[in-house]
């Protein structure tokens, strides 16, 4: 451990000594919370010194929020397991069959939640593996919008939101059709979520310069300006109001992951109380369809 | 960047720019399966490129690792919940109580399973956050095991494998009882799992020079050599034969975890299709109990 101390030896390598003894500790130890001792640095070597404490700050970030996203996992899982649990227990009791039938109307509803997360979690798990299936090609974005919101039915109805497409027709891009329809749908399908009664849900495709951009307007109940950041990170809730929906809280991070495969730009404007408008902005396609 | 390069100067010291570009890419852009070139650095700057690539590829390997735990997670988690959306799905055409009986029976030992697995996860979760309670104390272990396997079931019953104990008496631990308790019974679960008909579960206590030794002895299918290594990784299954038995994967994983918070040593021996003997030692509590 000490050649290389004694080989640039003298005061002006100091602090090397002490940069070889963390990169060992993480090496071998995994301890990857320690940082080296600048104090013991000549300024020669104070630099190398410094980057060597970012790059391990950085690590351990990363580390942190892997370590964040299983205990969120964990804890979103929880709630419909143990109704799930409780409810196949008291079904123990049961003597008609409409306390089956109403009981199994809840069953079938977590189930449903916890197959969303479930194959949410695949999901992001194989785009970090990079295992994630994506054929790309050059696709009519004008028709996917149409295909995608044929027969669509949103989460919310019963609050009586009105939804209007603008759509410009033959634009085209390169993009996996599958992931870009499923970035449409998670737009969508926010807007009804956080949306207000008798409000409205405006669909649109444009070509501004030499982008493509599709984007979702609402007149909902918006976002916070500080909190519009985080919005992409799994399992980030902007409030309570956002809690509890039935959503696996990987919607958005699903969309910023397929958008990144799709080399596509995410945009969200929102004032709290006023609405949201998520966009996403593809490179327009100038080849031969 | 080129500060140090400068400073430093001439050949001696070529690769510094090198290790401080790679430390920047990890730092910025955390690509942590860069690596230093080591055939752009000096003789006399080697060890310490090969130092920085050495932490780089430990941060690498603890990186995937993370990734594979939470796509085993969400594989595990995909067939019972799968189980459970098609049954709730098929309970809509039901049409006498014994069906829905029936089906209630397999949605609550799906409903458990999941249970399993996602308490398993959140104990994982809290032990890396660090957040995992814990009340050490002096504990008289040979009151913990019986009182562990008063009225225990254990998971296979219909295989008439027989049970026995010897227990040395007044034998005492600094630990945390639950924890232990719970390392005791994952021990004989497995013993029960993985026996074989008419085959025998041997549990013993004994004091052995300064250790006090809990085992656990059986017959059954037994693990071969080469996988003894990993048997204590989180996910890992020594075979087919060892699949699809209801539990969660993580059972070792957490009994590895609960004897490094206890400061016990474990240990596995065992031979295909001739048993095992897993045990953990403590340390003895020599001061007053």
């Amino acid at each position: 451990m000490n050649i290389v101390y004694k080989i640039f030896g003298g005061k002006a390598h100091k602090g090397l000594d002490e940069i070889r003894k963390i990169l060992h500790a993480v090496a071998e130890k995994q301890e990857f919370s320690k940082k080296v001792d600048l104090s013991l640095c000549s300024p020669m070597v104070l630099p190398l010194a410094t980057d060597v404490n970012n790059a391990l700050s950085s690590f351990e970030q990363v580390y942190k929020k892997q370590i964040e996203f299983i205990s969120c996992a964990a804890h979103e899982l929880k709630t419909p397991v143990a109704v799930l649990k409780s409810n196949s227990f008291n079904a123990r009791s049961y003597t008609t069959i409409d306390q089956y039938k109403e009981n199994f109307a809840l069953i079938e509803e977590y189930s449903e939640r916890l197959n969303i997360l479930v194959k949410s979690l695949l999901f992001i798990s194989r785009a970090n593996k990079g295992t994630l299936r994506a054929e790309f090609k050059v696709v009519d974005i004008s028709t996917l919008v149409h295909e995608t919101f044929i027969g669509f039915e949103p989460y919310v109805s019963d609050m009586n939101i009105s939804m209007s497409f603008d759509i410009q027709p033959d634009l085209f891009v390169m993009c996996e059709p599958g992931q870009v329809s499923q970035i449409f749908i998670n737009f969508v399908q926010n807007s009804f979520s956080y949306g207000k009664p008798d409000g409205y849900v405006k669909v649109s495709l444009k070509e501004k310069d030499d982008k493509i951009v599709f984007s979702v307007e609402d007149d909902g109940i918006g976002i916070a300006r500080k909190n519009l950041e985080h919005i992409w990170e799994p399992f980030w809730q902007a409030d309570a109001s956002r809690n509890n929906d039935g959503s696996s809280g990987l919607g958005l991070a699903i969309v910023k992951l397929f958008a990144d495969m799709n080399k596509a730009e995410l945009d969200v404007e929102s004032a709290l109380g006023e609405g949201s408008t998520f966009s996403i902005s593809f490179n327009s396609y100038k080849g031969k369809a």
